[in-house]
């Protein structure tokens, strides 16, 4: 096994809050374990026109606390063609860059798998995105921060609708996820929620209204985009038709889930899974996502990584306490 | 001067943060003056379906720092009509109600006008709207609170248009006002706002960015809802033709910026507010909005609390802040 | 095994932020299953003056965002007595109280554990304290707030320290637990930490500031209340003689760490237990805290979640992280 | 008068959040009106040991959002002194600055008036202090940031004071003013506040105590540090005396009121001023601080705006609000 000398860190994908927390762990533990380590801008991109620059222990300081990322992050066609790949291959070559580690969600890391399998490159993933739609790992870096996110929004959704005795439709990300949905749904106390996932529809919740206490008019609905009832507009105007009575209001929190300061719990997953990619290079591992699973440190394949989690099994029991709860 | 020995308060049109403290301190403020403080649900509907209870102190105890309003609000069709009317002043009357404190907007202030002058009933009004859209007060109770949600919103946005360098087009609230768009603009260092006041329009912006920093592509323009060019998504439109470069997303803020804790500004000014309408019906003023201008409480007919701000002289000003910063 | 009709629920000990998510939870779980759940009023102290109130669902209603527990909280020292406990029975047994379910931290479940054993009363308990020092359960409900508000608080120390280029030492909450120090230490980006339970004491962090970058002054130092070396101002002390060059300011951060609205995580969590609490009732559990242990539901006797985790094994590699990521 | 080509912009004396929005609007203005913008680092340090650089837009982008100050601060004793700022004086003649712009409070404009005299070189005063204790300004920048942060703490402690039936004597920032405890004060709903400039002490809140609502043990009091009791342990020691029924709690908040991201008002007060400071100076302008009187830019000598507010006239009405607003 080569000692790792030089080694590239990127962002790549849609930003989440801790990406920079996890930069700032990758270029310290780097420099811990003497390397230099090349910070490469706006993802895959920058590996193909060689934009980079390298990071001492200042170019990271106080940045833990931001939201976004400083290396950038763009989802990058060329990399996806042999063409793109093998330019980036000729750059980091030329670069003397031994080792990547790129810190992203299942696109990302799609790309590594093709690229450390295509040129033999020691590759490390750290799981960067909201959606926490990875195997691999309880939690992906910028979950936490999201569903706070979601959750103070819509705390103060709940205020106007409570003064105004309104129901409100409000969409969150999650295209094919609802982990977003679920999660911060319990934690607003919502009266509904509406995944991909699940099998419990729009009439299900019809149900349940129709059935809901009598005096209480303020309610809400939370709908993961990817819903296969379409969205809170589709949802909206569904029980508009059924619920005439109700005073329907329509809300999309859209990006501002994907930014602000990372939460205590983003902060620290990341600064230790940014560590955990360091020493993993060091002990020769490659291809793999470091993730957390329970209290410790799991390395797994980026082709089984990026195997969405099946939450089939678990989201009835969720969703059953989103029953219990609300009504 | 007949001694005000009972009174009625309510909160009416759109919630504003700020109106629970305001509703604390004319009841406190009641209390402290030997009067009965009557809280009416829901606004004027409150008034016709005699819909009220009883204050004591307790009652408003732990609620300064709430969003919404602990007596609701509504809009309600029935007091505009004659009939509507009549049947409140009966109720009031059996309920030997002898003035009123509204909290709430034109729309609220334009009824406490009329019905003050049919019945000649005292009646005090609260400027309680996050438009800041009233004459006879610097800011309404809300608008602080307001502004500072939309600069939090806009920050995360900020994250991931740098990180992205994307173009956001974010829509806030005003129908007929730009105030919470320019303000809230100039907090967030926009690149360009749009509001109905201003003959600035998307030429000038397209002009702007055409002749901004060329390296510099991640950038927020704040659409005032009721801007003559037509909100976010006509701007975005628009933006896409004629940069077709730009990464353009849209956001529409939406209903967070009703909801709340109210900020310390807002508090303070609800406080004071609800204890100077008390001492104005102690001293027999009726038919005025009570207000703060620079330190000092002024009353202010209805009629002309009604007559929204000319911001046209303040908002070139302002505008032109925007342009020496942004670019 | 006879069903349970009848059960009240009381909060003990130093208040937690998602207290009441939980009994939010359990009020509603407990009219789930066809209880009723009467609420006592501050912890055992209300079993013994028999102050309690019959609590239906509305009762709490839009209560999950709010910290503190409604149901107030106290340390009872007549519990500790068999005569206390003699006329909590009574009470209980009046009042036709089939079960318990107590939340809090060790304190109360000792409290439980004996009450249970002497009087066979089926009881059950939720780990609510900040301090997050039980076993049988990941987190405990309020821990994740508390960090939150930390590092919110140091985020905003971290500012003016870096302004003035000056070494801040921090004291957070923790008499006999660093938990709250190491992870919000780490989530801030502390050059150093001293906690309860680790043998690295002053010294090292000496060494290790004197090791530290010389261009470098702004520094923020976190310590356990509980600390061996005597907490913020006994370090401070001691640094201020070692490095007479460094302006050195002391914050303690104090009852903030217990206030504020829960994060999505402590209301999922707190939610998620108060419902495993009635169900572990309906199925014949009793003497047990119900915690979280990786993804499912743990049920652990009183006597063996009072048991402090044994850090010692973890700490060393947490404060690797920070020696790794700090200087 | 002679054309200003290049100035020099520094902050001093204590931070403040908004220094940075203040920052960013005198170098975009200066870049605006042709001028080259120098930034000191460590304010009058800065000039004395010539630290300084060259301020382009981009240096300045992004940190309208950010507490603190990019420029660094610091209290100068050398400044003091003439020979101090001989050296002062010669560095920036050589490095051809023509006027200066100082951000800061009464320290900060007491060096800038001797320094304007003795040399007569332009300078010009932005009011950063989270105090608001300068006459020229209705508010200072960085002092609705401060009390903000002030009500979110509080708020947190009168969660865990609601919950445990506490007391609690809160210590704010003021060692000369009490309008940081009297805003916040009121926007906390302190049940009694203590400053330097109010005869009220601490045998009216005695009294008032006594007097207050048997049934309602928890109390918020606000002291300001300077405040004659001597600051919230002599109170608390006190209190303790008079009240032994009461469980009394201390909570000095510290340094955290420094810090954190600037509030829209501050932002947009600091933007406004920092584009007036060089329209000032493009005007001919020296020996004058900028500010904001009701709506409009003052300019006001250094001499007058150091003459601390005499807030005797306005604290009775404030208080009196608190006494009527609290029991």
């Amino acid at each position: 096994m080569q000692k790792i000398k030089n080694i590239g860190v990127l962002t790549s994908g849609g930003d989440a809050p801790g990406m920079n927390a996890a930069i700032r762990a990758v270029v310290r533990a780097g420099i811990y374990y003497d390397m230099n380590v090349y910070g490469y801008i706006r993802g895959y991109e920058g590996l193909i026109v060689n934009d980079f620059m390298l990071m001492d222990r200042k170019s990271v300081a106080n940045i833990i606390q931001r939201g976004g990322t400083i290396l950038k992050t763009a989802r990058c066609e060329s990399f996806r063609t042999a063409e793109g790949r093998a330019i980036a291959y000729k750059n980091i070559k030329q670069n003397n860059i031994d080792a990547l580690v790129v810190i992203g969600g299942d696109g990302t890391f799609t790309g590594a798998h093709i690229f450390e399998e295509e040129y033999n490159i020691p590759i490390i993933g750290l799981p960067g995105t909201i959606d926490n739609d990875l195997a691999g790992t309880d939690f992906t870096i910028g979950y936490d921060t999201a569903i706070n996110t979601v959750v103070d929004a819509v705390d103060k959704i709940r205020d106007t609708a409570e003064s105004h005795d309104r129901l409100f439709i409000v969409e969150v990300m999650g295209r094919d996820s609802g982990l977003i949905a679920l999660r911060s749904g319990i934690g607003v106390g919502a009266e509904g929620i509406l995944i991909p996932e699940s099998s419990v529809g729009l009439d299900d919740l019809v149900k349940k209204l129709e059935g809901g206490r009598k005096n209480k008019f303020s309610k809400i609905i939370i709908v993961a985009e990817g819903d296969i009832e379409g969205g809170a507009f589709s949802v909206g105007n569904l029980l508009k038709e059924k619920f005439p009575a109700y005073d329907i209001r329509i809300s999309i929190l859209g990006h501002i889930q994907r930014g602000g300061k990372p939460s205590c719990m983003d902060r620290v997953l990341a600064s230790r899974l940014g560590v955990a990619a360091i020493e993993g290079l060091v002990h020769g591992k490659s291809g793999v996502m470091v993730g957390q699973i329970h209290k410790d440190i799991a390395y797994t394949p980026f082709s089984q990584a990026i195997k969405h989690l099946d939450i089939n099994q678990v989201s009835p029991a969720w969703l059953r306490l989103v029953n219990i709860l609300s009504l």
